[in-house]
């Protein structure tokens, strides 16, 4: 059923932007909170966005039980990707502007995480979220991780795609007098916002979101 | 060929943040710079990120007229994927705990923007990238143009998905002692990088853009 790992994963445009190592694969996964998941159903495809964390050589994921994603997920191949934008890049020629970014695409079948795996895992996910939330919060009950399905992809079928630095125009236009460069972006953390019927004080993850994030 | 569209784009999981509006489609597509989207091929399905813009009631994409992607989006169904995540929800419970997020879903399937209305496409993605930017650049040539493909797809089949707000616990969750509220993020201009051999002075949409973006 699956395709040799090559043929799914090997980057054909711009083959010198590809990476397969495990570094840069773990680095883009742990940076996002959400990947989107691309099935087929019937005549098309689906890309559903999604929460997700790594641990260790697989990519998790969660739903409830009767979701029509989890079900597919289950019965087919599919194809997450995670994608972080990290700014425009301006060069002197129309078509020579691009962008920064870095991309993970992982293919492959999801499986069910069982039981005691599936409650570790669930915790993991807290704690990727926010450190330190886990100790505080009202524990899941047996019925509400009952209804949860966790599941998880290797990530031995993957590929990355980073492009960084500054534009790359063709030698002719460097001449052409056009402002040259990147705009940047990134993530940043606001202030957080309680939530009125709160009484709790701000513990150390929440004071340290706006510089930690 | 195509499913009914409200077979598609029908919300069926937590129903009430579910948008059918075009007022919500067009914001969340217009503060995207990229998409992905999911397309079958073979046993599977792809999910492939990329630049987009929209006009009016079409959502557009490019590429090199020999891309997999390109030929494979002119012959079948697609689903595109806009998700813009805001911030983390913390609820007392554990599995009350969510994410602020706003998504929309596009099916349909692309259609060639041909001669001249690619052009005008492409100095639409210019504009919609950095505004004022085109009238600095070398043009394309006709050769660039007659190497990419404009694509574009009707917004007529499409749904929106958003969470606000703060964290929404059971009643008998609230007295429990964890700080509740949701911890926030923006996207953020970070100071403009000038290429290295750029001698001209920075014009002023890349002076504003650390005020801007």
């Amino acid at each position: 059923m699956n395709q040799a790992p090559t043929d799914r994963t090997r980057i054909r445009r711009v083959a010198n932007n590809a990476h397969y190592d495990s570094a840069t694969l773990h680095a883009i996964i742990d940076d996002a909170y959400l990947c989107h998941i691309a099935f087929s159903e019937g005549k098309g495809a689906h890309c559903i966005p999604t929460a997700c964390w790594r641990e260790h050589d697989h990519l998790y994921i969660h739903g409830s039980n009767g979701s029509r994603m989890v079900k597919r997920l289950l019965e087919s191949e599919c194809c997450v990707t995670i994608t972080h934008l990290d700014g425009l890049v301006l060069a002197r020629s129309a078509f020579s502007h691009s962008m920064n970014y870095r991309s993970a695409m992982v293919y492959g079948r999801f499986e069910k995480v069982e039981d005691a795996g599936a409650r570790q895992a669930m915790e993991a996910f807290m704690e990727r979220i926010v450190p330190g939330r886990q100790a505080d919060v009202r524990p899941g009950s047996d019925k509400e991780y009952a209804a949860t399905t966790v599941l998880r992809i290797s990530l031995a079928e993957a590929a990355c795609k980073v492009r960084s630095g500054g534009p790359k125009d063709d030698e002719e236009d460097l001449s052409w007098p056009a402002w040259a460069g990147v705009l940047p972006w990134t993530r940043t953390a606001l202030a957080p916002e309680p939530a009125p019927d709160c009484g709790i004080e701000a513990p150390v993850y929440v004071r340290d979101w706006q510089r930690g994030a």
